[in-house]
């Protein structure tokens, strides 16, 4: 088995690394030489994990060729709604039969597409040949090594044991599943809910309001899910509360430190372009909006959200709004969970 | 409606101007008559609220019967393990047909019960007339009248409704509902789940861990709940993931920071001492597990707690263990949540 990694973020840098570390051997794509040749013989990438040194097998590349001759493994880790483009310019490259990872958690925000269904249709390939990774996984820690759990979903039970088997290192635990649309309606709606939470702490409000909001969050994300075909019991689990907890716990989180600067008084445009790395809650709020629409899921806090974004709403109404009303209805989803 | 609450450590004292701020009649119980002379003259519990000024309106006595007397609604608030014995003390001054009102969220030692049970038996009244309260209320934020949600339960809506009104100030939105075991046993068990979490803590452990405890731990909690026949969505919701999230969150969580004094190496006699405010997850861990093991309901994390409070375990001994079962099995549940 040998691993491309296309994207050297912080997520793509060390999920790479986690491969290694399972004894995969992996190649990482940097769009940036300087990025590839750093990772390659300084075994750091200062930009997206300050302070943090690599394993030397890990060696990367800004040739997209290189990266992804001969890999039976191709995961994914650029900008959600990137991937598209991408993917059209890699298409030729990528070996027939690789089986395809989304690392990425986001939506498409013109189609409404899942990560996976933007694969399937951009390269014409069966969803069976498509995974993804999702789980209570901050880059950071899990670069340092620390203990970590994730979930690795596919629809083909042979897809989810390879990956399984080629990411499962010593402190790195991966769980398989078969509900791909429900680890990833999870990983992009609870980057909305981060925002939220993100702008309660921009705003001082303490760790009730924080558990209310992540609770409220939850059962929204798990309405949508049930909308929609997922299964109940992935939001219950590491890739939907899980994730979820992790995010909006955590100063490391892009997403709730995004919000944290809406809380504080910072504009949108301006939060936008102070992010060195890309939060994909605001280009995926508009897009899950569309789809509770669609699908007649109510998603108070989400709508919350976007309202800001568009700055329909300010930090300080929408803080109004979502005090009375994130924790109003108890219960008043179909059948409760 | 006259209300007393009986008990003045930090949530009893909270709850206490809560249902002033609501424009209740109240009076709270303090043992010790300074600490009731403090309150009623210089409107502050400097022991268990520093810092935190409290409502003229709140006056407190040290003389049980000036408390009890005329009371239609009655809230305890006193430490678990002591409430059968100071009910049992107070009986003949508990106004008959009173609302006998749970602020208390842990499982009696020798009986198992929980704390309404302890209630319905040592008073010998119906369970209709006892009901408990239940969220993410860290207390000291709350004293602050930081914006905040809960539930209140009781199996009769009258006794919903009537503590509803008489707790429902600007800041505080209390919710229905007549789940009260599923209340009761969220409260209890999640005090465990955060000494596990305050263990990791201490250990340096991060983000991600704590997120994997705390999802496992719901889903443990989830499992003893529905075996007692306790609704799902409970578990759920504010008083079940809500209390849970705050609770493991927060470094003012009691039971949090009891956790982290056993995960930076300070024994468990230690550490017990140290606490200036009872921790209930201690005293509450061993007849969780006895319920487990009666319920046949799998609890792998209060289980290794209770290792490590009974000195079998050392600390990193438990994190090895939790580390590799605490997200073992996506799904071992009867039938997934």
């Amino acid at each position: 088995v040998k691993a491309a990694v296309l994207g050297a973020g912080n997520w793509g840098t060390t999920f790479a690394q986690v491969l290694c570390d399972a004894g995969t051997e992996t190649v990482l794509y940097a769009r940036d030489p300087e990025v590839a040749d750093e990772i390659t013989s300084r075994h750091s990438n200062e930009r997206y994990l300050p302070g943090i040194p690599l394993t030397p097998a890990l060696s990367a590349t800004s040739e997209i060729g290189v990266a992804l001759d001969g890999a039976s493994v191709v995961a994914l880790a650029v900008p959600a709604q990137k991937l598209r483009p991408l993917l059209r310019e890699w298409t030729p490259l990528i070996p027939r039969d690789a089986l395809l990872v989304s690392l990425m958690k986001g939506i498409e925000h013109d189609t409404c597409q899942r990560m996976s269904e933007v694969i399937v249709s951009a390269l014409d390939v069966p969803a069976a040949r498509v995974a993804v990774v999702s789980g209570p996984n901050l880059a950071p820690e899990i670069a340092r090594r620390e203990i970590a759990a994730t979930v690795v979903a596919c629809s083909d039970a042979s897809g989810t044991a390879a990956l399984q088997k080629s990411c499962h290192a010593p402190y790195f635990r991966p769980y398989t599943d078969d509900d791909v649309a429900g680890c990833e309606l999870s990983g992009a709606a609870k980057n909305v809910i981060a925002i939220a939470v993100g702008m309660a702490v921009g705003l001082g409000l303490g760790d009730n309001t924080k558990a209310t909001l992540i609770t409220r969050g939850l059962a929204e994300i798990g309405r949508l899910g049930a909308a929609m075909g997922a299964r109940a019991r992935t939001f219950a689990g590491l890739a939907g509360m899980g994730d979820l907890v992790a995010t909006c716990s955590s100063p490391l989180s892009r997403n709730r430190s995004f919000g944290a600067l809406l809380g504080s008084g910072v504009p949108v445009d301006e939060a936008l372009s102070r992010m060195s790395q890309t939060a994909e809650g605001p280009a995926s709020c508009e897009p899950l909006l569309t789809l509770s629409k669609r699908y007649g899921a109510e998603m108070p806090i989400t709508a919350v959200v976007a309202q800001v974004l568009r700055n329909n709403l300010t930090v300080k109404e929408a803080a109004v709004v979502l005090a009375s009303r994130s924790a109003k209805p108890e219960w008043y989803d179909t059948d409760g969970v």
